[in-house]
């Protein structure tokens, strides 16, 4: 039986910096990222891909929003469900044909997925997640009376809708992906961290207005299916303490307790690192071995201990401390 | 071993008549489908959806168009795959409650699925299929010149871009979703008559701007499964000859021979029910036994011979010939 280990795309991963973000784009980009994971395959990994999906659902909020009256309107829910199909698509097609090319005629899926979140999470009287377009102060005040958003003012851009980020429950389709992963099928699941629902008493399931952190999903979803191994790609190479500051240095091999030491020092920011290092510990300590968190191009030599950051459950040789 | 239904729920039956087609009146209509497709599943029966997409895929493109600059385009083939995001997750919901309220805990996978197309079909010289918005004459004249479409005037209401309706070859997801089936998943698959791609020598897999026919896809995917049975609902009732004549008349049960005597008499008008009574032909002569074609609302009926048209190879009692 192979090693499983879940690669957690990021949502900016198929959009690099300096770039427009055109599907040309997205497609290079989304080969780049398989060509890394076909290496893992070749190395004897199965793995199980999971992505953000950061500036697509903003221009799928953007599309909606500005053809309105003209075609009809999408909520968050559906426009997540919508950036998988999108995601998913571009990803599979790289995919595909990278693993392809390597020799390895292994089928690729990609699946739905909705996350059950709690309707009474603080989160959802809370929003902090910024999404979409950027509006004035004029259309802003219009959009709140309307639709009873809840907006916050970018310094420099306008005003941005925040959404709420409820903590993510239950990944609705575990079972199925366990199924389906024990087939030997290359599987792409939990795009955009999920689509949110709500499950009534009656079994009835309504999606809600929020976003989930990829991460965070992803993290529930890796234990869930007992893998031990976790990999985060992400914009930079490895974590680092004290970041962007004279004293900046980067965190080659950890314990959870040690990343727990810096999370409580605020030694990650809100919005980006933080929840990473979060889902990191979570995973290690529902059992989990092995998180690596590294920028797209160097996940081989990370996983192989030459590159990112490293965490793990107990301290060993090399380790921090 | 259950019997294996293939069902293709038309693109239209989530917004019908008179409605605007917004979300919570696709939901609304999908938990109508679902209920049939439960009523299936309680009969014995286990099931493959498809569905098609003609309402969602216009919204796609206006979205795609009026953000223009905003947001990043999306092509034809992306339109798809969002829109296999969004109806999936519609219908997956839909049937989740709906079985779950029948008491029947069984999963549902909605799976992104590709369809290889010949990239020398003759459908890329003669693009046939209306679909997006309507532009003016001057608009229509910019847009041919500027992105080298095809576009066509409709008497009453402007222009509008056609585009090639290529011959189905291969759904590339074929072998998996025979698997997932094995499982014992209810599966929604080949939306919008599948994403529509060629592939190069080179393993390279392009999608095409192109849209599939999905009951010619559906015949593909069901004859490839081994099924007996296909399923096509659509908004009529059952198959009329003389359609909306003073002769007009219903077609209760005939043989593929039959029925391709009376396509012959173009019977059957080329962009609506030709391509059905085509697919239907399709599947039986590649060994199905049966095929249903009525209205979502007299699905069971069709199938226990009491509503819709029955299309099957041999002459049974109660044959038209």
């Amino acid at each position: 039986m192979s090693r499983t280990a879940l690669i957690a795309v990021g949502g900016n991963s198929l959009i690099r910096v300096g770039e427009r973000g055109t599907v040309e784009e997205q497609l290079r980009n989304a080969h780049q990222t398989a060509r890394k994971i076909t290496q893992l395959v070749a190395d004897g990994w199965r793995v199980v891909v999971t992505h953000g999906n950061g500036p697509q659902v903003g221009a799928a909020l953007v599309r909606s929003e500005r053809s309105s009256g003209e075609a009809y309107s999408q909520q968050l829910d559906v426009c997540v469900a919508t950036t998988q199909g999108e995601i998913g698509y571009m990803l599979k097609r790289g995919l595909e044909c990278e693993l392809q090319r390597a020799g390895f005629y292994m089928p690729v899926m990609c699946m739905l997925t909705q996350v059950r979140v709690n309707p009474d999470d603080p989160a959802f009287t809370h929003p902090t997640k910024p999404i979409g377009p950027f509006y004035t102060q004029r259309v802003a005040e219009e959009k709140m009376r309307a639709f009873g958003w809840t907006m916050v003012e970018d310094a420099a851009r306008g005003f941005r809708r925040v959404v709420p980020s409820p903590e993510p429950i239950e990944i609705l389709e575990l079972e199925v992906i366990r199924q389906v992963l024990d087939l030997g099928i290359i599987v792409i699941a939990l795009g955009g961290g999920g689509i949110p629902v709500v499950i009534g008493e009656d079994h009835s399931v309504t999606g809600v207005e929020a976003v989930i952190d990829k991460d965070r999903a992803s993290a529930i979803l890796a234990s869930g299916l007992g893998l031990d191994c976790f990999v985060i790609s992400t914009d930079v190479d490895q974590v680092y303490l004290n970041y962007k500051q004279p004293t900046q240095r980067g965190v080659k091999r950890a314990t959870a307790d040690l990343m727990e030491h810096y999370l409580k020092e605020n030694q990650f920011s809100a919005g980006s690192m933080g929840p990473k290092i979060e889902a990191a510990i979570r995973f290690v300590r529902n059992g989990g071995h092995d998180v690596f968190i590294t920028s797209c191009d160097q996940l081989i030599e990370a996983i192989h201990g030459k590159a990112g950051t490293h965490i793990t459950a107990r301290p060993d040789h090399g380790q921090e401390e």
